[in-house]
């Protein structure tokens, strides 16, 4: 069982992971439980940030400069209702490298580009593909990145959860029709990494969010019903957060934002 | 930069990752925010667990079910002072299966096995190299798993900080030179994975906290001034997490905890 160190742990390690081609770092907010997601090609060092918060856009700026990447895209996978979104801080904090915001044309929302189900954003050699998921709002879309075997679900599917559908253009149907086409038709093993989580679970698996889910692995007639009868309060945030993120969280900023970050949200 | 989804995807997705041979998640406890740890084998479904808490076994015993493991092993990576560790808890949550505790002889507390500097935990086809990084507390390990690049440090190195050394036979050169010698020396690629994080990162590594670390990437002197001044508080939880930790969770729990859990601490 427990014995002096032998060798073969120095050949185990020699031989690198293929997961070595590209960088990937999930950041958390505590305020509103959401995480951020940095992808990055290893060798050419261009990367993207999907979903940043506006509070937490100085942390996500230094950690693309300490691992001296070219930030491409800052990208949305929907129009937050509970957070500002830190896409425009982040194009000021890292304006020499002309980051351009992305999110889906059907959001409403604007932004540098705008993007579909079945669009291709690019890094360096790696591709995300965007996949159309609707339901929670009319514009969500998750991404895919293949080679990393990891889908973004934004708030179409967390884990063992999702997103509410009561609000935003919200219906059951429809998000559950988007999660088993879009989502639970990829491989088991794909990662799903959710906009949120509030048991401080960090990731899970298309399997066993196909297995586990305990509204999503229902029928369509169960799923609905436990939607309908979720009760949930109006969102704290939602009054303040749709205005600034339906421009990408760039004007329309409450007061004490615009006070603390008023300096660096004009361009250099 | 867009275009038409590409049929390179599926032939990148096609390549399963070598990460594949084993299983691993973080999780987080927003109280204190420490975050524990799960390694499995994705053969043998043998796993292990570092730095539980308490009030989220449960949760941790779930996705070990979920996941279909056979939890072997529940280590610590020390005697904690910042809230009490799950290892009781889940030994009993999942008492079927036989889960030993681990914990450093140094550290003085009670556990099933005891581990210092050299010696290997093995899960399934998979190990585990302990090595001895006191400083923070004389009883400090670090857990290293080459197979997957990378290393659990408890308190002894954070993500851009480490943890105090004034209490709890603290003392900042040791700390120093068990960072320096045992992680420092591991390859610049390995992934650092602390026991806790305040600001939402998740992760590290040994070559970004050898660059940006703002405590140990200072020479000796100035890191041991850097400790003396940090001027922390009294740590909340300390006085009941440390009778408790002594004797990993299981006993000399305070009594709120007692009658939370107290039927599922007796052994079915
Ligand atoms: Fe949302
Ligand atoms: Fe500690």
């Amino acid at each position: 069982m427990l014995s002096g160190v032998g060798h073969q742990l120095r050949r185990m390690a020699s031989s690198v992971s293929s997961d070595a081609r590209f960088i990937f770092r999930q950041w958390f907010d505590r305020e509103s439980c959401t995480y951020t997601y940095l992808l990055g090609d290893a060798d050419t060092k261009e990367a993207l940030i999907i979903d940043p918060v506006i509070q937490l856009a100085e942390r996500d700026a230094q950690q693309v400069q300490d691992m001296g990447l070219n930030l491409k895209y800052v990208m949305n996978t929907h129009v937050h209702a509970d957070h500002i979104t830190g896409t425009g801080l982040l194009k000021k904090l890292l304006a020499c490298t002309n980051v351009k915001s992305v999110i889906s044309k059907e959001s409403g929302a604007e932004a540098d580009v705008y993007v579909s189900g079945g669009d291709e954003i690019t890094f360096g050699d790696m591709v995300v593909e965007v996949r159309s998921t609707p339901g929670h709002t009319n514009g969500c879309i998750s991404y895919v990145f293949h080679a990393g075997r990891r889908v973004f679900t934004g708030d179409a599917l967390l884990i063992r959860g999702c997103g509410r559908t009561d609000f935003q253009e919200g219906n059951s149907e429809t998000l559950y029709n988007s999660v088993n086409s879009q989502i639970f038709s990829l491989p088991d093993d794909y990662f799903v990494y959710p906009a949120h989580d509030y048991k401080g679970l960090t990731v899970s698996t298309v399997g066993e969010e196909k297995k586990y889910n305990p509204r999503l692995s229902k029928p369509l007639d169960e799923f609905k019903t436990i939607m309908s009868n979720l009760n949930l309060d109006y969102p704290k945030q939602i009054d303040v957060a749709l205005p600034a993120n339906r421009v990408c969280g760039l004007y329309n900023l409450p007061a004490a934002l615009t006070e603390k970050y008023g300096d660096k949200l004009v361009a250099k």
